[in-house]
């Protein structure tokens, strides 16, 4: 299988589905304009395309969880909406064009996120989904996503990343509290959402855990490698932030070449956790590894 | 029974069942300090004191419906949060101290409001819950906090707000529709969530549902007149805002003496929803009439 093809075509399925989805709002006319805005054109789609993965993996199809894979792309934009505002990092550009604050204001910006977070717990409490799954299954999804992006997640994450830059104090344990918060949390809800409504046993859940974590982690630290050592025109976004904002980062306290090494053991580590599973989740794996060619 | 006895009793039920749902947070530091200093001492605990009294007169008891009432104070209290920040409303005063982003900075009080939103959702989706409610009716509840939380309640309302004072246009409907959405959609979430959880019949929700949208409106209005006649000393929140910030409210429309009169004709017409239903709902109805006497 070409794997690009295959996030293409995932990207441009959540693309659509999350279009399809956004387009009852229009009446709200800015709100709905800003949101809009956030949410398309969008980025590489990494979450929900790692949901619908894992979730194929599981049941050979991914039709049923769509609606999930574009509310964890919601909170994910959310996050990105309230990070960048002036109040928190200040960032001019985001998936190649403005902000949403510089084209709509903050406030508007900040509304957006507020609704795109409302939003997705809207979309994944429908009563349409019983048709499809198990009711216990489906409220444990969305205290998984409450938790995910609360104080022992997204937001936490953000906050010790905004404590430990003000203080300047860089250390490993609060470097990887930060990256696992922000980003590895996400990543685990995408795989664990899949796993849990597809209904793994614990065990399997587990794995597909411990697999998240390690490879949220390291997608992290790529991210990180890539703010010191790419471009604007590259990423679509502001480069140069960390080293800015003094924010603790593996880059900043061991240099980019051993945080690339680091990025990959822990990709390296994740795909251990999956091996007694076989080829059952080797897409994941693929992903994983083609992740790693961004520093290459 | 008195009232005001009855709702300090109610108000310190809930003020213990934030702080201990709150605590476990406490490893969170400065997030932990700033969602708690915004949380406690709380406000009248309007919303989840007819939450409790709703449940209460449809089962005859509400500790089944305590978390569920502390989750809508937290979405409450994030609400009030983003408005006050700085690129909103930019309020000082709040709950008769210094709002949260005075206190913790803008940043800060940004994610203790996002803190909240997903903590709402965490804490209203707990499988514990299961133990005393079917899941098809906790799953439509939690739907029924993102609807009433998002685009189309409680972000509806502040968007147009803002985009009405920007403009300057005032006119009935926009009035109404930032009311209904901005406070009202709460209100009622109290009242349908008592009821969606106490399984009253249809009939009954509508009729519960009637009453809280009027109820909730004449509430808003209540609030605009005090906005402009009262103070700071006596609101323990900055006065004098609406007009400041041009806000659309009937008060700018029609005068403070037609707004309050108004207020009453919803509170009238809200109180006859719930007629068919002869003494049950008395707690509600004596709580709106208990409301008007501020503006008396």
């Amino acid at each position: 299988m070409n794997l690009e093809k295959y996030l293409k075509e995932k990207r441009e399925l959540v693309d659509s589905a999350i279009t399809a989805m956004v387009g009852p709002l229009k009446g709200s006319s800015v709100l709905y304009a800003a949101v809009s805005y956030s949410l398309t054109p969008g980025g590489k789609r990494l979450r929900p395309i790692l949901m619908l993965s894992t979730y194929n993996a599981i049941k050979g199809k991914e039709e049923p969880i769509i609606p999930f894979a574009c509310a964890i792309e919601m909170v994910h934009t959310y996050s990105l909406i309230h990070d960048d505002l002036p109040i928190v990092d200040n960032s001019d550009l985001r998936r190649g064009r403005a902000t949403a604050h510089k084209v709509y204001g903050s406030d508007m910006a900040l509304l957006a996120g507020d609704a795109l977070l409302s939003f997705a717990f809207e979309i994944i409490s429908n009563r349409l989904h019983l048709e499809k799954f198990r009711e216990s299954a489906l409220l444990a999804v969305i205290h998984e996503f409450g938790v995910a992006t609360g104080i022992r997640g997204l937001v936490g994450g953000q906050v010790m990343d905004i404590v430990s830059s003000n203080m300047g104090s860089i250390d490993k344990e609060t470097i990887l509290y930060i990256e696992e918060k922000k980003t590895a949390s996400l990543i685990s809800l995408a795989l664990r959402t899949a796993g849990i409504l597809g209904e793994v046993g614990e065990e399997e859940l587990k794995a597909l855990t411990d697999f998240s974590l390690e490879f949220g982690v390291s997608y992290q630290i790529i991210d990180d490698v890539l703010d010191a050592i790419s471009s604007p025109e590259v990423l679509g976004k502001d480069t140069g932030q960390d080293k800015k904002n003094r924010r603790a980062t593996f880059v900043a306290l061991y240099g980019v070449e051993e945080a690339k090494k680091m990025a990959n053991e822990c990709v390296q580590k994740g795909i251990g956790f999956l091996a007694p599973f076989g080829e059952k989740y080797k897409i994941l794996t693929d992903i994983a590894e083609y992740t790693l060619q961004r520093i290459k």
